[in-house]
C-alpha cells in the first residue's frame, strides 16, 4: 500500500527530522469527531495508515464499521487501507448507553454517506492490530479515540503486543477533571473500563489524552466559518462540527465544541499540542458510582503521603505519559488549517 | 454546664451579632491537630462545648477515648464537658490502619498526660450526640474531626438526628484534589467510608472541609516561634504541632503542616474562611481502589454532559456545603492568635 | 415486669431442669409469621419476654413498630412488655424492597388492630437491647425474625453486647439451599446485608435458623383447620396463617406454608427442631448479583481443598451454630399445640 | 487433516448413529486430568480432533503450551493436530493462583515428556477457535476443561462464534454444591471469572460439567490398578492418576480422585454420564468472597418466589444444560476401559 498522507514536502510545520510518513492505525468508532479525527490524520502528511480499524462505542460494531467504510470512501483511501469490524462487544459485562445524543442517530450527524465498494476483510480490528504489530515492529503507532476493547484483545491474545508498538495514543480519561458521562468518567474508558485496564497495565507505551487537554482546545464559531470557507473539500466536516457544536450547546455548552479525537491524532505526532507528566494510570472496573473513572498517580508523586494497597503499588510501577493541560502549541488552529490539505467528498 | 468559652467580648473578631456562646459537640479522634482544634475550640469564646465525643481513626476507639479524657484534663474542661466513648469498630467491613505514623503510637506525640478524674459516663459518643440533639434541637453544631463512625450510628438508630441538628462540619474528604491515605481519598472517609455515606445522604446540613481547603492553610515556622512564643498555656500546642510538623517533613514534606482538625473548628464559627459550593458528595464505599472517594458533584453542574445512574441521580438532590479552596479570611493567622486564649496545661 | 409466659408447670414437654422462665428479647419486624412467632413465645411459658423490639423489614420501621405495638396489645402483654421503635434505615446503602406481597399492604395481612394504649418509649430498639444485655448480663436470649438492623447497631456501639448475651438465634439466610427473594439470598439477610455481617463476625454466640431448615417445617391445610378448631384465641393466628398460605400458594407454593419465624423462637428453647453444625457465616455485601447470600463453611470443612484470602481465613475463626435442616423434634406439632396456649383477642 | 481417533466399529458402546468422527476442539490447561482426557478423548474413537488449543489454568499460559505439545508427541498425534498457544492472560483482573499442588511443579506430576517436534502455529488458541467454527459450522463440538479465556476472547472479538458452535462442554462451576478453591467456586471458573460470564452470557449452546457431577464420578484404587494392569501404553496415565490421587489424599482426600476433565469429554459424546436440567448459570466478577460462583438459576425455578434485579432477570434467559449429578452411564468403568484403546508412548 502506498503513501496515504498528503502530498507535499512536510506541510503541517513539524520538525524537519520527520521525513517518511510513519506507519499508524486509526482504532476509532465514528462518530463526528472520529470522522474529522481521520481527515486531519490524513490531511497532517505524517503518516502511513496501514488499517482504520473500527470499534464499538458512540455506536454498537456494526454501526461503527458501517460509518468507517463511508468515511474511507469519503476519503478516497477505500482502495489502499482496509477498514476492519471491530469486536462485537465490550469486555465489560456492564450495561453500556451509546452517544447518539452527540453524534446523531446514525454517528455522522445527519449525513448519509455511501458505502464503500471495498470488499469486506475476513480479519477482524483485533487480528489487523495484531499482524500489523508483527509487520512493522517498534515502528507502528496505535492511535485510539473509541472504547480500547480491540486494542485489550490484542493484549489478551498475546501480551507481546504491548511491547511491538512503539507508541499508543488514545482519546480517552479524565486526570485531574471531571468526566463527561458521569462526574468522574469519560465516555470512552466509562464505555469499556475493564478494556481500559487491560490495555493500561499491560506495558504499552501510552500517552493518554484526556478530558484534562481535550477540554481546553475549542473549535469556536470562527473556525466553523473557517472550515466552511475552505471548499468543497471540508463541506463534509463542516457540516458535521456545526451539528457537534449544536448538540454541546443543546447539553448545556457555550457554542464551542471540544477537539477530543482529532487531538489524540496530534500527539500521535506532536506531544507539544498537550502539557503531559508521567504516571500511573488505573481504570476502576467494579463500582457502579466510579466506573471507568482513570485514577491518576503521577510518577514524582510524593507516595509517601499515602498507603497504598500491595496491588495498587505494583500496578503503579506501569506508567506512561499523561496529558494534564492543553500544550504550547495551538491545536485548533492545527487542525482548521490542516484539514483542508486532505480533502473529502460525498459524491456517489 | 456553665459557658466553656473563653472570658471577654467578642475577642476573635467575629460578627456583632454573635452573643452568646452556642451549644455544640466536638466529635474527634485525638490525635494531634484533633488536640489543637479542642484549645482552638474553647479559645474562640464562641462556643458552649456540650461534650467531647471521642470516635476511633486516627487511634483505635479505646486511645482516643484516653486521649480526650487527658485533653479534657489538660485544657481544665473535664469537670464540665463529659468525654465519652466512641464507637467500638467502624460500620465499614473493610480493613482499617491508624494513623499514628503522622500522631505518635499513643497518638499525642510524645506526651504522656495524666487522665481526667471525671467518672466514665455510661452514654456512648453516639447516645450523647442523640441525646443533645433533642435537648437543643435546631440550635446544635456538630463539629466532627474523625471518621463519621459516630454520627452515623445516630442517624441509623435515628435518622430525625439529621434534621435537629442545626449545622453539621466534618473534616474530610477530597473534592477537586488528590488524597491523602491513598490517590484518591482522605484518612477520614477512608477509615470508615460507609459511615461517610449514611451521613451525607441522611440529609443533614454539612459543610465538608476537606483537603482541597487544608492543604492550603498551612501551619509554618513562624506560626510554630509564636506558640513557642505565646508562653506555657501553648507549651503543649506548640510540642504537638512541632511532632506533626516533624511528621509530614519526613513523609516529604516542605517544613509545612496543614491544619486540617482547626479548620473545621473554624469553618464551624466563619465559613469565609473557605471557599464553598453547594453540592453533593457521594462516598465510594465498594471498591478497593477508589474506597473512600469523595464524588463531589457541584449543584450547578452542567448535569446534561453526562448521564447519571437513576440511583446515582436520586442521591445528587441531598446536598451541602463543600469547600474548594481557602477563602479570604486568614485561618493560619487566625489559629495561632487564638490558641493563646485558653490556655492549656500538663501539670499533674 | 412479672412473668408473661403461660401458666402451667412445664406445658410443652421441655426438659426437667428448665424451671424458671428466662430473660429474651424478641426483635422482629411483624409480618405474619413475626407476629405468630411471639404467641408461640408467649405460649411456651419458657420465656419471660423483657421487650419486643420491632425492626424494618417486611416493612420499613414505622409500620413495624405500630404492628408490633399491636400485636402487644391483641397479647394483652402490652402493660408488661415494652415495644420499641427500630433502626430508621438499614446499614445497607443498597436498595430495598418491602415484602408485601406476602404479609398483606400493612403487613398483618388484612388484619385492622387497635394501637397499644402504652405510652410510646423514648428508648430506641438497638438501645433497649444494650440496656437489657448488661442487665442480664451472661443471662439474655435475644431471637431475631428480621434484618439485624437493630443488633448491628448494639454492636457497632458496643461491641461488648456480642459477649454478654446468653444466646442469639435469628431468622435467615440459606446455607446449602437456593434463596428465597434472590436465588441465592434469603431476604432477612438480603434487606440488611452489612448488619448481618457486622453480627456474624462480632463473636456473639448466634445460631442461623436458615430456609434449611425453615423451608421444612411446613404448616399444611390440616394445621390451619387445627388452629381455626382451637377457639377464639388463635382465630387472629388462623386468619393470618391463611392469608399467609394463599400468598405462597399463589407464588407457586403447593399449598403449605413455612414456619419461618416460630422456628427461631422454638430452637430458642431447643436446638432439636432443627439438625445443625458448628461453622462460619460470611454475607455478601458488594455484589449485587450475591447480595446477601450467607456463605457457609462448615468447622469441620477440609480445608485443605480450597485456598482462601487472608481476610475469609481470620474471618473463619468466629463460628456459630448453623442450621442444616430439620431435626427429629416435630415443630409443626409443638406450634399448632402451644399456640393456643396464649389466646390473642382482637376485641378493641 | 486425517481421523485422530480410535480404530475399530463403534469400539465404545455408543449409539449406532454415531458413524463418523465428529470434529472437535479440545481446550485444556494440562494439567493431569487435562492429559488423561485427551488419551480418553483419542480412546474414544468419537472424535476428529481438529486442534489441542492450549490456554494458562492450572499453570501459566506457556507450561499449559509445552505440557499439551508433550502430550500430543505422547499420543503420537502431533503430526496431525496442531497445538496453540492460550491468551497471555486472563481477561480477569483479580490475582491468580496455579495449581500446581494438585498438578506438581510443572503439572504433568514427575514427567518430563519430549517437546513435539511440530512446528509452532502462529494462530493463537482463540483464532484456531474462531477458524475451526468457520470451517465446521454447525458440526464443531467445543471441549474446554481450563478456564473459559481463550473461548471468551473468541466470543469477543465475534459474537457469531456462539452460533457456529453445534456445543460447549466444559468442567467447571459448581451448581449446587460447595467450590473447591474457595467455599463457593471451582478453579476454573474462580481463575477468570470474567471469561466465564462472557461465554456463558453469549448464547452458546453450553453444557456445565461442574463438581456437582465430577465430584461422584471417583477413580479408586481398583481403577488405578486396571490401568496399571492395561499395559505400556497406559503407564503414563497411571503414573500421572498415581500422583493426582496422592495429591488428593494429601489434602484431606479419602484415597480417590475425582475425573474431572476427563467426565467433560464424556459428556461431549454422552449426556447420560450426568443428571443434567436445564437453567442459567450467572457468574460472579466482582466480589472477592464469591468471586467465580457459578449462581445456577433452573429454567422452571418457581421464579415467583423471589424478585429478582432487572439486569439478572434479563440474563436468566439464556439457558444451557447444567449438571446437577452423576448419571446413569458408568464412566469410572467407561474412562478405565476406554484409555487403553489409545496407547500412550513417552520414548523420546
Amino acid at each position: 500500500m502506498g503513501r496515504t498522507g498528503a502530498a507535499g514536502a512536510n506541510p503541517s510545520g513539524y520538525p524537519e527530522w520527520v521525513n517518511a510518513p510513519a506507519p499508524i492505525v486509526l482504532d476509532s468508532d465514528p462518530g463526528i469527531d472520529d470522522a474529522v479525527a481521520l481527515q486531519y490524520l490524513l490531511g497532517t502528511g505524517l503518516w502511513d495508515l496501514k488499517a482504520y480499524t473500527s470499534v464499538g462505542g458512540n455506536l454498537p460494531a456494526e454501526g461503527t464499521y458501517r460509518n468507517a467504510r463511508s468515511l474511507s470512501r469519503a476519503l478516497r483511501i477505500d482502495a489502499d487501507v482496509p477498514v476492519h469490524r471491530g469486536a462485537g462487544r465490550p469486555l465489560s459485562r456492564l450495561p453500556y448507553r451509546e452517544a447518539s445524543a452527540f453524534h446523531g442517530p446514525a454517528g455522522l450527524g445527519n449525513e448519509d454517506l455511501p458505502d464503500s465498494t471495498a470488499a469486506h476483510p475476513t480479519e477482524s480490528s483485533a487480528r489487523a492490530l495484531l499482524r500489523l504489530s508483527r509487520e512493522y515492529e517498534g515502528e507502528l503507532t496505535v492511535c485510539a479515540t473509541g472504547p480500547l476493547t480491540n486494542v485489550a484483545i490484542a493484549v489478551l491474545e498475546d501480551p507481546g503486543f504491548a511491547h511491538r508498538v512503539k507508541k499508543f495514543v488514545f482519546m480517552g480519561g479524565a486526570a485531574q477533571v471531571p468526566g463527561n458521562i458521569t462526574p468522574v468518567a469519560e465516555f470512552n474508558i466509562w464505555a469499556d473500563p475493564d478494556a481500559a485496564e487491560v490495555v493500561l497495565s499491560s506495558g504499552i507505551p501510552f500517552t493518554m489524552v484526556d478530558l484534562d487537554a481535550s477540554h481546553r482546545w475549542l473549535f469556536r464559531p470562527a473556525d466553523l466559518a473557517a472550515l466552511e470557507a475552505a471548499g468543497p473539500g471540508t463541506a463534509l466536516a463542516a457540516r458535521l462540527m456545526r451539528t457537534y457544536m449544536n448538540a454541546y450547546t443543546r447539553h448545556g455548552g457555550d457554542g464551542t465544541c471540544p477537539l477530543h479525537d482529532p487531538l489524540a491524532v496530534g500527539v500521535c505526532g506532536d506531544e507539544s499540542f498537550v502539557t503531559a507528566a508521567d504516571g500511573a494510570v488505573v481504570v476502576e472496573c467494579g463500582s457502579e458510582l466510579t466506573r471507568g473513572q482513570t485514577v491518576f498517580v503521577p510518577a514524582d508523586a510524593r507516595r509517601i503521603y499515602y498507603s497504598e494497597s500491595p496491588a495498587l503499588t505494583t500496578r503503579l510501577r506501569t506508567t506512561g505519559r499523561v496529558a494534564l493541560g492543553p500544550g504550547p502549541r495551538d491545536f485548533t488552529k492545527d487542525f482548521v488549517t490542516t484539514l483542508p490539505r486532505r480533502p473529502a467528498t460525498t459524491t456517489r
